[in-house]
């Protein structure tokens, strides 16, 4: 069955696999008129890109991608935006090896048993690079939140046991240093633990946050599709987060009520919330303060280290994987992050556009 | 938009108030030929009743359920199943205050942003009460899941700081502790915990785990709609949820690759993973081990304690929050974690009947 | 799998067998705000009521209607709107028969065939009787888009070979004519055929004409989703309808484009089509025009004469119907094809509130 | 909204402009595990090309298509099938005039309303090319179902008063003829009408026909996805068709009952119906027997002769339409009927294999 696409209102469909010919997406029901080119989406894509420090993995992919539609003019249409990038630093030679057995941590084993066979060359459609799609797709709704002055800013906040210290927050280094953390001292101790383990032939994981703000109270519904629940499909559905939380997360389970609480209060006409700890989130709907989210990303599975698994034959062996692989997907992870956030919030709010009845008579005999 | 929906195969549609005449569920795709009773749901629903203990609020609500369609001859017709469970004991005067501001903790201002107004009485759509579809809806996929090996067992692990000590793992305890936990220590403990809460006018939260034993490796898709996106979409969609893990969760972003890897190995030709650290799921499928999922639930935020907050009129004021109220949600959401889970591994296996060109050839030339 | 839902924004789930205990529906998604009470609703379901003129079953259903959930202070709230009808008048054991044998005409063969039996009561879940929770939905689209100045209008245009004379077109007699005729020669020509069917244990067919006024061009999606795709489903849906075309449908095959397409022009600013071959859809979006729509409706199946078939052991058999049916159904489904245009529009409407970025950007800063 | 998408198991997304760079779909959730390679989809591909008769645009397309995702060692992955065909002759000139004013019988002015403004370049979305996609798809769609013995046949049967004469109906015919008639002779005579009216800057329309042999009983479902009402959508969903007939369609409203119900009997241990007036679906399922669909095509919109209009200034002009463009649509429409025809089926016929509760255990027991 159908498992490639999210969203309701605008729905993103990714294909591709990490070396057929190419990657790509299609994003059906992006509103028209919005001005767009290449490099609107570039930007985005360069955020994910290998091959930019020692955090990543050598692979070198110009991933420039290619509108093949939608767009006119130098606006979206309305219709169907087909985005494309091809791979061509491909080299399955690395891979024929991982044909015949099962690697730890990835999902080999699962897909020999739900469809058979797969396409092994570098995870085939588990491999990272699906997630080209989804910045790509991000970078659009990213551009038409930013025009409603919303803003959404993913980071890293933890590579392995290094900690970003918050009162160090520097939003400018986000795009800087190499481990997307905003806080440069944190940065080099990151870069300095991602060194060590690399040379000890292992892999790192850490905690990506991503903050939303300006999005309006009221987004969100209050059943199935809560604002909190759409973001955690989102987040989980990037291929190594192993845990979601909104606001306060976890730590909540320990509180009292009369802490966890926000207090709301008014000043000014303005209502607002003096903490909080929902993260921006009550009841599945925006509350009005600022959305934050955290996606905790495991290892990566790859790893240059001698491991024991099993292969086809159903026999018990020794591996040694071959092949170009990031000591920690964190850093490139984060714009995925921050592109996931974009589209589900933005999906959301065209949903909350007929919420009241009143909304649609007044668009409709406003001459619309 | 709609946002009461969820599941591809089997759509769950829940539906009613807190406070109005009736709640409930329709399921529709469930496949035709399974032996249902009223009594297979209302054992369930008997898990989420409230009332039983001084862990829960004293509204007492028997909450039967009622068979309206889709049940002939004792078996499901494959038609939709529609339940219902009548409210019996509204106290709508209680709320009426409520109905000019805003709850700390609360939907409240979300839905009046939302909507334009609200269903004041006792949370209305947002209470817990909606849960009852979803359990009902759960008893459904569960008993079906049964017929295949397949058991999903929910059990609470911590409320507030008290935690439950795995050595003292005790399944059968999980129905008979008012806290659900399956340790009767750390059950008399929370329960202390609890009725100090409650004098204090307060309110506590805690932590739910899942276990799903029997799903074989594959379920699950790629992309989107990984087993476990969906699974973290299905959990964070219940009220007071604001944390989602899968199997080592949190902790794997502090873990190395080398540790964080489960090895695959064979012994009599069964594959299997000497670890578990993944909870099941690799790259979004099931790996075939036990899966393990966890939910964080935040503390009650209807308190008895005065709070602080805004009301329609734009005032700062003081309230006291009438009504009736559980102390901690966690012992009757244990039933609605177990419900959620059992309802997206049945539409995920269900799914992958038709993974493979010749699963559906096979199908339909063996006479189908 | 789930095949009894409709809609995108606002999702319409019927339920509930001819002989079961009630039918309903859900309406999910539906705008808060609305002014709705059970009048509104029964005025509607009073049209499709059995058992009023000699063109009908004599069964007795006052089908009187429940509205269980989303309704407060007389108005919609947004969340799910539970309508529930019980069955009052089942007389079971004229069917008993029926469930060893396959009606001629009917799905009684494809039911055990998809589902390895079914409730053959009246029908079951085939029953004319599902269209209630259609129509009860129904009402509730038809009124907002009345407070957009939108008509949605349907009659019968034919019964057997008995056409209504467009020149006699009286409006107000659709509602008073036991065919629902607009013109009452028509119609008292067709209540002789019809008692001369049932005289002769037969039954007839006829053709249902809808007429959706007020619509804005530009409703509609070029692909898929095109305007007259979703009636077109919506239609067909129905259970005795066999064909449905747009405009002129079936005779454009014959004509020449020249004559086929619609000149437009303009006279004091507005823009209007000089005839309306379309029917008021080009390129699957409205053209502004009056929308017009066919629904080509069989004879009722279940006929008193004595007719050959199969029966479950295998046997070719003779078999004499029991039950109570209708001659025809087409003056019962007038109001079904309404209900299902009214919500096929509505539907579709509220898409194209975020067909353009700036209508998007608009609605959020200004205020909502 | 997003509206290039159909399909709940196999899921069609279309992209792509008639002027674009290029057009394209993406089939998700195609099973794994079929042999494919692009002279499969290659050659449906062909009987929609242009230019290959005097009955179609003179315009030259290789339309040649890219496998650029989900097929691996030359077999289906189960993971998305991105299939994508470059423009390569595009003559936008042709269309500058176009920018400014709305052609009759297209849907120029319904974009501009709905979307602010227009691709205008050859009906940008809108144009016959969109339907290559679904060709590629139903390509697919066609060999997994004749792999299972179903046939899928479409062919011309009416191009303005031609019509096919069904006793001398010659399969092979189809696929040589170039109006796709399935009688050589029907087809001469048609030529001679589509070259008359070619001479006459006018454009003709027609019908066209669906069978498909092999469907076993029971497929569809018997509300709102019901097997032709799904039929409907998609054929309707394609550019030019008007109305849409199941089995004897609009005739059988003027039937009797006891003539339109199709006998069921037995011979030999084998059911099926003595005549076919339902043209093989009964209740929304099939009935076993052949399934007969018929679109009826309108007049090429798009002709040589002066016509009057409006201007975006909202002025009356004349027009005389440039670019190239086929006297009549229905030739090339033929195997875009099929495609459509052969995903709805398929798509249908998975949704069943979970229809009963004991196929889902079977499924799950037998080792899968």
């Amino acid at each position: 069955m159908a498992g490639s696409s999210i969203g309701k209102n605008i729905v993103l469909t990714t294909w591709g696999e990490s070396h057929g010919k190419a990657l790509g997406v299609v994003v059906d029901g992006f509103p028209a008129g919005m001005k767009l080119d290449e490099e609107d989406i570039q930007k985005f894509l360069d955020r994910r890109k290998p091959g930019t420090s020692p955090a990543t993995t050598p692979r070198k992919e110009d991933d420039k991608v290619e509108i093949l539609s939608g767009v006119f003019e130098g606006k979206t249409t309305g219709t169907p935006i087909s985005l494309m990038v091809r791979n061509t630093s491909q080299i399955s030679a690395d891979y024929s090896e991982i044909a015949n057995y099962y690697r730890p941590g990835h999902a080999d084993y699962g897909f020999d048993k739900k469809y058979g066979f797969r396409d092994y060359r570098g995870g085939g459609r588990s491999s990272g690079r699906e997630t080209i799609g989804r910045v790509a797709a991000g970078a659009l709704c990213s551009k038409l939140l930013s025009e409603m002055g919303i803003t959404v800013c993913a980071y890293t906040i933890a590579i392995g046991d290094i900690e970003v210290d918050y009162s160090k927050f520097d939003r400018a280094a986000i795009l800087k240093t190499p481990t997307a953390m905003p806080d440069v001292d944190a940065d080099k101790r990151a870069m300095e633990l991602i060194q060590n383990a690399r040379e000890k032939q292992d892999s790192l994981g850490g905690i990506i946050e991503c903050q939303i703000t300006g999005v309006p109270a009221g987004i969100g519904d209050p059943v199935f599709d809560k604002l909190d629940a759409l973001l955690s499909r989102a987040l989980m559905s990037i291929g190594a987060v192993k845990a979601v939380e909104i606001g306060d997360g976890i730590r909540v389970s320990a509180y009292n009520g009369s802490y966890n609480n926000d207090v709301f209060t008014t000043a000014g006409g303005v209502v607002f919330k003096e903490t909080n700890h929902s993260g921006g989130i009550l009841g599945g709907m925006s509350d009005g303060d600022k959305i934050v989210v955290r996606a905790y990303v495991k290892p990566t599975p790859s790893i240059a280290k001698t491991q024991h698994t099993v292969n086809k034959a159903g026999e018990n062996i020794e591996i040694n994987i071959k092949g170009r692989h990031d000591p920690v997907v964190v850093p490139r992870a984060v714009v995925v992050v921050e592109a996931m956030c974009a589209h589900t919030i933005l999906d959301l709010m065209i949903s909350n556009m007929s919420s009241r009845s009143s909304s649609i008579i007044e668009f409709y005999t406003d001459g619309n």
